[in-house]
């Protein structure tokens, strides 16, 4: 490919990230209330999201969750914080669609069929 | 410190980690039968663990979490697997002990507080 | 806020990511065919980055370094792999700016002057 | 398998971890210090291992290299920091063994034999 070739790539036309978001120098232990505010920015943003204790998992275009994303860092550095740190999981697929829900009821289905056998 | 107060440091009582596990070069997309497998062994290590869509959290002392993911990769290495990744969170405290329960319950209490006001 | 004023809420405007990139159901372990693709789309891309054993780092605006790294994804689709997931570390900090190069050597610094002493 | 059987699975005797740690709420946006700390850990305790911007790399046996993350949760607690996170990519294979400098250079020939032709 030339280097023209590259800029036109698409980015994934669905994706899903799971990421945790942890603000540095605060001088406080907890997380939770930064972590509360980042719940309120993905209620309103619309995107599909689920919390579990070791982050949030978010479903969508490429470009909507990482905006998204973006502006987690963004609210998170508005409470007061200048450095914010995130780990995230990123998967994308073409054979199939597949939810975050669909991906935990297979590997159920698995465990399910084994015990009774 | 001299070198040899380094070996001394224990590692630490209480932990969580969130790990991801992949196998690679498997020829197939799904990894769920992978995830299974780890599971069932997670089930049969007696530790504290939670599933969700993308991963798992596993609580314990750092040295029993830490074997059990070892454990992890090796059961993926049996079901045929030559090479495996994975990814992980791990957080430590000295302050006080937090379930992965109370972590979620925390944020939750915090936005509904917020929403009643 | 209210939910119109979220999604006014800009993107950091400056931030690295550290990312590893995983081809899944290949066939094959071997990761550095699909490794060298993305080197050459982020050499195309023009966006500041280095690579090292465990993964590469991008520096840019969130949204250059996000979509390079989405193009990325796609970019091993293209080399006829089904499912891609990579594991991610951003930052973003508001009290200075501070290059990759910049933060290593404030360790080796400090590591320096204390054998000095 | 049997539960008992589950207990002498033995964890990798050769893997790499790529990690990142982080101090929370110390009151400081730079972690430096407490990465020269665990760098100096590093040293003593004899394990290979590169540091880069993001994130140090670390190549043993299983237990020897996840001793060795533990304590440096350890050394950054020691540092007065209650609350210590880390983020890990852990890969293990059975194919082959490869060095972290070799996954580098494989990459690097693909790219040059690319450019040649």
């Amino acid at each position: 490919m030339r280097p023209s070739d590259y800029s036109a790539i698409p980015t994934p036309a669905r994706c899903y990230v799971d990421f945790c978001i942890l603000p540095l120098g605060t001088g406080n232990t907890s997380v939770a209330q930064e972590v509360a505010e980042v719940q309120k920015l993905l209620k309103a943003s619309g995107v599909a999201h689920t919390m579990h204790s070791a982050g949030t998992t978010v479903e969508g275009s490429w470009d909507e969750v990482m905006k998204v994303i973006g502006q987690a860092h963004a609210v998170v550095h508005q409470t007061g914080c200048a450095r914010v740190q995130s780990s995230m999981r990123a998967g994308t697929r073409t054979d199939k669609p597949q939810t975050a829900e669909e991906k935990v009821k297979r590997v159920e289905e698995i465990l399910a069929k084994e015990e009774e056998s």
